[in-house]
């Protein structure tokens, strides 16, 4: 912002700004995008938080990282540097390695890579494997299918670790030059590594095991031949310094490539420049959970975390079964039964009767006692 | 100031600043104002901390609220609220609710608001009554006489509390269409709430009755079917988000003026603009108190709270009794005696005698023994 | 920089920056210096920290303090005021006074007048002599030599404090108008106080004697008649406020005008302005602690706190004894041996052997057994 010519106000530390006195996020924002800024910037702990912030600010929000959910902005620098590197991002191998469990960073790439269909190699370390609700949504929206990846040609890089491939290539296409049932790593085009996000987790959960690093002997493999080294940075002991004057390592690069990607980002917003948008991404709709309790099983979602202003809202991904996500923290909405709250009847989520009600009157129940509760009868009563 | 091009450095944080190496609030200010900024705006816990600072700034001092005793650019920014609103000021009816005890931005509004001639109705929640020194002021500069109200007509928001008029009217204006003993509240203008200001006091203190709250239901009074709702912000829960799609609702863009409010005052400080001035202010003259303890009662005053480069100071509010403000905080001055340091004697306050000492001479004793320990007479001997 | 035009990025808070996450230093300003910022001005409680940034950074570092070892943009702001107030420096006569030891103020202040030709009489707290190795750097690089001073025309200011006199004069110079082993003191140009550095040591260290205090008093000798009071500020209660009106004080003054001296910084390090060199500063060559544990004995010594990403390195100051200095905190090395890492044989530091080895071939070690477990062997062995 500062070198786009523009001036900045932090709120970073809480105990001084009005948040210390009580204030709500929803507040927040439509004070600050009232009248003292032009554009908001929000990096949070609560999964969610830049949506619910988007949703009442006057102003562009920009997702800085909301909890352990998503960092689109360092995808976007992310993809930038693939794109330098490489030249296109469509068919790319990319190793992921480290904490992919609890990685805001990790989990806004595989959406990308998965859009722009590059493939992705999940070399996690153990007990940080990526999420089961990442994944299930890589599937429902990306086609992508987890296969088990032989990493044996990857060296040390990847120890005994099982690991995961994620394509975006059909089943038919893949058929026709590999074993689908089990994976061979080719050539590798990046490496990317992430740094344990501690302050999401104890030390301890560490402690057995140790975390992966990367050193100059991991890089030796034949298919890192070509491999760019990245990280989003900051690293612990994740990547050896020994590796730092190694050509391939461009963590600090691609640091930087994060400036002309956020200030086209701002610009874009602020109406200085246009963008070309090839397809225009609408964003998928939206319904307030009306009736009963907030069914999203995240306690670090911010519909859960923020005590006011937020009614919990959710968007629809199935109908039958009927499969519901939280519409700030993406996660699978839990329930055991799903009603009607014009009938007042309530029915199984794979009930075929469930597709006729709009979304607008879907009441999600955890069970019968709370079906009863709301004055919910089953199905045909 | 970034709206006006200019740039801004900051030291919320005490901690990383020069304060943290125990600097006084006087040093600071003839730092920063002797050749870092063109003018200092502070905010600060010590009542009178901005008055001390202007004192030794080479700079303006903006006071951005100090302790519990004011908050002028809010003011300016409520009134021009109320004049954008409403078209005037004078002969307004405004109702402020909640603490009034402790809340700076209430007292300094209650001053500008008997200044340009409009009405109070103080709805106060229970134990946080508008302070004593406070309507003392009120009477003292401006005429203002407390009435009794009779707040049914305010239905909900009222509750049973007991609620005081204050009318800056003279009782002769006051006797032409009303019974002054018990006056009846008409046609509201604007309602003002306030949060509880946990931060100057207990918890504890509210948890029996809990804090009023302003919901749809209690702006459907007939008195406040025109009635905008203003809050300084930030809330807690004293106003019930049911109301905020309320036309009435003004907060938010109540803050967002606040910010052409600030520009205003900035840019007439700095000398780039100038600002029409109707009646100069003439600030009360102050003298320091040269003999004896500082006799301001206030233990949260910067006199008391400064333990470096701060002389007490008071201004002469009458004569006959004899009574004197703190320069700092502006609480009226305890003491049993005034002494006049040339002539070594003392009197009781509401001697003639003291009609002739000059107010540099003027020296306040608690009590004989004080007086005494000081080496001054009793008058007459 | 604000006053240049530019905009500033802080980071004074690490609880939200990348360091709270365990980025190590090295990494920081690759990252900020990488494509954020044009310049990096780094404050650290690390002796050695500019060092050892500026080291890893793509941009110039300024050093704003690290640790207890310099503070070069302070000195520059004091070498002006003193060239301001006195149109010179060389021959100055300048009292330092208060805390010696840990003050990095005081600490770059003498070597830069040392080098301008000035004098200084040093006059301690009690038990913040100026450290042995500050003393001993201006001995060999700028052939300073201690003095006995009688400070008895100081009056007050000194009490019986025993001070140093320290003088870049030629001893022979000297013995033309004094007697050099007791340096009377003479008319005094400039007094620099300064504050106990409370956060390098325990409150208790000064609670029996308390801290000295320039006061009303103290400037009343005949030997300070036209000496100005300096201060780097913050100050504690060393200066008492009744000398604040003394036009010879001059300590807010001089804050101001670090102003100009940090923006012709700056401007010259952007390449906005060029300053006149007279003398290019040529840095003394370092080198690597290629082998064995690091030899810089100070616990707070950079090489020692920031876990990765540094390695030890030294710079050569005598051949015969050979002496080296951390060149992070410009300590000296402790060693017992030097070692030649090519004939794999160890020497006592004064042996003429050494002054054969080349600098990358020195290898320091602490005794025997080091010596042994590194396998090198006794000279002539």
């Amino acid at each position: 912002m500062l070198r786009l010519g523009g001036g900045v106000l932090t709120a970073a530390e809480m105990r001084t700004s009005s948040a210390s006195k009580g204030e709500s996020l929803a507040d927040t924002v439509r004070v600050v995008g009232g009248g003292y800024a032009d554009v908001i910037v929000l990096r949070h702990s609560s999964e969610g938080a830049a949506r619910l912030a988007a949703q009442y600010s006057p102003v562009p929000v920009i997702n800085a990282g909301d909890g352990a959910h998503e960092h689109p902005t360092q995808t976007l620098c992310d993809l930038y540097n693939l794109h330098v590197e490489r030249g296109k991002i469509e068919g790319l191998e990319v190793v992921l390695a480290g904490d992919l469990k609890y990685s805001r960073t990790v989990h806004s790439f595989v959406y990308a890579l998965a859009r722009f269909n590059a493939n992705i190699i999940c070399v996690p370390q153990p007990g940080f494997e990526m999420p089961e609700y990442v994944v299930r949504r890589l599937k429902e929206e990306f086609s992508v299918e987890p296969l088990r990846a032989d990493v044996r040609r990857l060296g040390d890089l990847a120890g005994s670790t099982d690991a995961v491939y994620l394509t975006p290539q059909k089943p038919h296409q893949l058929s026709l030059f590999t074993d689908i049932s089990d994976w061979q790593v080719q050539n590798v085009d990046a490496v990317y590594m992430t740094r344990p996000q501690t302050e999401r987790f104890g030390d301890e959960d560490l402690s057995e095991t140790g975390y992966m690093r990367l050193e100059k002997q991991s890089m030796q493999a034949d298919s890192l031949r070509d491999a760019v080294v990245m990280h989003p940075l900051p690293r612990r002991d994740e990547i050896a310094d020994d590796i730092d004057s190694d050509p391939r390592s461009i963590y600090f690069k691609q640091a930087a490539r994060g400036v002309p990607i956020r200030m086209a980002l701002l610009a874009s917003l602020l109406g200085e420049i246009e963008l070309p948008r090839e397809r225009p991404v609408v964003p998928r709709e939206a319904w307030p959970v009306a009736v009963g309790e907030n069914p999203c099983p995240n306690p670090s979602c911010i519909s859960r975390t923020e005590p006011r202003h937020v009614t919990p809202m959710f968007t629809l991904h199935s109908r039958e079964p009927l499969k519901a996500h939280c519409a700030y923290c993406s996660r699978e909405l839990v329930y055991r039964f799903v009603g009607c709250s014009t009938s007042k009847h309530y029915h199984a989520p794979d009930s075929k009767e469930l597709r006729k009600v709009l979304p607008e009157h879907l009441v999600f129940l955890s069970d019968e006692g709370n079906a009863e509760a709301l004055a919910y009868r089953p199905s045909g009563h």
